[in-house]
């Protein structure tokens, strides 16, 4: 089952998107969610800088004019407004006049990548600094002159932190849960891939006609982002059955799969299930509580296991929180592809239904339903008159075994290698003939 | 412990069984039956046509006098009294002369295997036709003229469907089942090894005393047989522990293990004990609800876990289903084999006891009861003047070191790598010792 | 975690151990567990010949003060004086004149070890006998004149067997139990490395202050003193949590692991955790009801995991019960190396805490504690001025991720691959900083 999106439209989001400067605060994020809000009806909620959620408090919001640092003739060598990375993230207002010397330690930059911009930030610890590729380093190195240094911010203590939520109301309870982080600054994979194959996935699923379960979105900041959703939420995010943390997707790589923390649950099952049955084998990521916000849904409160199909994860690419995490490395074909992946998984989880067979005592006559061939005796039913061929047989056959009420789809699918797809379809049919009803379709009666 | 049967005595009854048309329903299956009658005391019960046996109906028994295809000469080319398999089973009554091509949608023939005539049914579904070698069918095909074509059969909506049941009770409760399939006409290795298997395996359980365990054993056709077995059985049947399905096990190939759907109950384990015991590797199929009439014994109202010792598996071997599955293939020897592996698995099962220690608090002395050698210190005890060798003291040591009543024989025997036969022969030293006793004893007590 | 003690004080006890006659009773027991006794506080407890015990009965005191073998001419070919291996252990008095043919006999030699005098006992059968190297043999196989033989032992049915006891009470009741056995005479690894392993581990938890679980150190004959223990201490040996049998670690090969009953109980997941941390693969001794005194902790009554490090064990080296296993094989540096072992199974069993996050809703902020780099972004925060290294970050983010109060040090220790001791160190770290507290610190308030 494949994405409705289209590679093209991805791509018009990501150039839209790309250059908006984003932080855990500010005018960034209030911008990148009304454009989603172009995809699906995202609510947008706001967190008053200085409210106290759990062991952390919502930071003061984080406006930045612009920041420089300019030769002695004038001239600007480091630019924000060229590159929001330049500034470290939450650098607080500074402007004088100093030579290299002094501005040295404030300066961040990569040996091992000398044309990277580096990201850093500095959420809770008032400083500030200067991101800048070796080259502009060194540029600034050669001026013995005093260098005029400046980062026009501040920080608005009645401002917010805004987050996006969209609530998909199912035919259950069951709930589960979709977060990004829209808090990095203009990188493609980390995390624009993410937000956008968030997006989507909730616009097909809306697409789609009402789940079987509940699904929430959610589009926060990392960390602060997430504990503060935890901590509104708080009676909910314990009753929410498991999720996925969508991140860093967009890449060239071949796709990956973070486990969650319990490894083997419901959630890294039905993930397994979609590679296999698309023939992927992804690069597994065993659980470490480090990495995106499955470190704050799955902490000992809360414990939902989360877990997230990426490609090229955080951490494992050259670009990884720099500059070059672009637009050349980005591409919508390339996030559609991990699209596909996670509409799979979704797909697994809201439609793993249990079924009882009717006729649990030996097998029902498969044959007077016409869904057997009618010849007998020959191991492949060629040329049989039948509307069931073999793979279908297999599937209705372990469908019709397993329908004790005790396995649901996904287990079968494990148990007998089969599809997910076609045993769904094949549940479909044996549900007309009257053959297997669906576990809660008989709690209903 | 081999069986007390010679394969002469099996190719005996091979060849008298051999000839026999058997299916569904009809005369063959009596003559059948009542054969095998002089083995063992069979009880030989009819189920009357028409009968609804849960989603099934007891079909009409077919009659079949003779059955041909006449060349325009009038000599016969197929002719039914050469080879019962000419006829593909329950086809209805035809007669009447047709050009090749109108006949050719109802010849089944293998281009694979020309020499072979395949075996083919028409069970649940009114219709006919021929199975014949290629060669004949090219023969047929050579014909321009018209060719009379004659199934002289009739259903009898008055008869019936006949099954063997023999029960064996023991000193509990607790009942295995044993089923095998007597409906297919011509073939050796499916399924008369396993008829005859099957029946010499009950002979060999009443010649040895009453067992410990009950033993149920029964004959029927496939699918439906058991079904409606299941159906007239239906409480009894919910108590049966577990069993073994009886099929294809008199070939040439290795022999085979097809794992019950619980992949390690304890019938699956008791299988890989006896042939661990006798240092064979067989072929291991994992579960699947294809094969045999486990299908109906572990279908979701019963659940009972069966399993299958094969040698040549059906599906598996290249005359399987034709007229080449014959007595070249098949003979008492190779059955013999296999019967010795099931009368091994009967015997762990039936021979599976629970033991207690009457000395739980450390070590019994050994010594004193001269079950340990007198001289301490060396490992290997040689030259000891004592009645244990090394092997028997490994044996006894690791019984009273699991004789807590949670370890039985044969997880024991798991443990301990110690063949089940040792083990066995141990426990009776130990009981008589008074050092051990065996659970129900105890109990009893 | 190292010992305290030093190789050449283990040396200078070696020495003065080694030639004292061991047995079942007997003042050679005594001397040895009095030289304990400037090791540790030992107590000396004597359980009276004749005394009942179970399934058996304390032997007679056992004293010997000669034996020899003399030749035709007067002089002594084999003299228990030079070595006590030659009289055969418990051998009854013997004082008689005879030729060869009728002693040979009562003569052990080893063909295949022909420097070696083997170690042959005779505890549950009256009896007597020499052991001797296979060249004594063949001189007194080549005298025809007779040969004078005495055994000037005897038995004392009002003596003693003696077991030395050492309780360390830690802050709560749950306990463990360090075994070995003192009754093997002259040879240095079995089991003159096991009493030392034992008596310095219990030094140096003596000198650590109290333990939080309590020890219990025992010096036993074997099997016999083990089960006299046990009788004479039932109620308390049921409460025991698991243990260790201290044998064979003394020799020059590489360290083993012989596994408790259970395979994979906290005795063996803290031993296999020990080795790990010190990035050594032990050689791995699956559990069999041999060995040592594990076979009576471990009995159906008691069922005390016990396991044991060893070093060339038992068995296993071909010195095993001769002679050869003397002080040239075994060195105070080999055995230091044991206890090491030893001794980090220990901290580990000993200061395994549950702990619990005091913030469980999402991460607490490190920032603020100084516990986490303050400029955020880069992977390996290098250049943060933090007093946490990335080691040490990863140790605290594991331990908050899993102090649910249902994951144990040695819990997290086998999630994450972190080393025992820096999760103990940070454990302490974070309870410091209010993070984490100790489960049952939480109980207690």
């Amino acid at each position: 089952m494949n994405t409705n999106t289209h590679a093209n439209e991805i791509d018009a989001f990501l150039r839209q998107l790309f250059p908006i400067p984003r932080s855990l605060t500010g005018d960034g994020n209030r911008d990148t969610l009304r454009i989603l809000q172009e995809i699906i009806p995202l609510e947008i909620i706001e967190y008053p800088s200085g409210t106290p959620v759990y062991d952390w408090t919502i930071p003061d919001e984080w406006i930045i004019h612009d920041a420089y640092i300019k030769k002695p003739n004038g001239e600007r060598v480091i630019d924000y407004s060229e590159c929001n990375l330049h500034a470290v993230g939450y650098s607080m207002p500074i402007n004088k006049t100093m030579v290299f010397d002094d501005l040295a330690p404030r300066l961040h930059m990569l040996e091992s990548n000398p044309e990277a911009i580096p990201y850093r930030t500095t959420y809770y610890s008032r400083d500030w600094g200067f991101c800048v590729t070796k080259k502009q380093y060194e540029e600034l190195e050669s001026f013995s002159d005093p260098l005029e240094v400046c980062i026009d911010s501040e920080f608005d203590t009645n401002g917010a932190m805004v987050i996006g939520e969209l609530q998909i109301p199912g035919e259950t309870d069951k709930e589960f849960l979709v977060s990004t982080y829209v808090c990095h600054p203009s990188m493609a994979n980390d995390n624009l891939s993410g937000i956008l194959t968030a997006a989507f996935l909730a616009r097909d699923l809306l697409q789609n006609g009402t789940p079987r379960c509940s699904w929430r979105f959610i589009f926060v900041p990392e960390t602060i982002g997430a504990i503060a959703y935890l901590y509104h939420n708080e009676t909910e995010m314990k009753g929410i059955r498991g999720g996925l943390v969508v991140t860093t997707c967009g890449g060239r790589g071949p796709l990956g799969f973070k486990e969650s923390y319990l490894g083997n649950d419901l959630i890294d099952r039905a993930i397994r299930q979609a590679f296999k049955d698309r023939s992927i084998e992804p690069i597994c990521y065993p659980f470490a509580p480090d990495g995106s916000d499955e470190r704050q849904y799955s902490s000992p409160g809360f414990r939902i296991p989360m877990a997230s199909i990426t490609r090229d994860k955080y951490y494992e690419y050259s670009q990884y929180h720099t500059s070059l995490d672009n637009l050349e490395f980005v591409t919508g074909k390339q996030i559609k592809e991990s699209l596909n992946m996670y509409r799979d998984v979704v797909n697994i989880l809201d439609q793993n239904l249990f079924y009882c067979s009717t006729t649990p005592y030996g097998e029902p006559q498969l044959g007077k339903r016409n869904l057997y061939p009618s010849t007998g005796g020959a191991i492949n039913q060629q040329g049989a008159a039948v509307s069931t061929n073999h793979g279908e047989l297999d599937a209705i056959t372990w469908l019709l075994f397993l329908a004790d009420g005790e396995h649901d789809l996904l287990a079968i699918s494990e148990r007998s290698g089969l599809r997910f797809s076609v045993l769904q379809q094949v549940a479909g049919r044996l549900v007309e003939a009257g053959l297997v009803e669906s576990v809660s379709a008989r709690l209903t009666v």
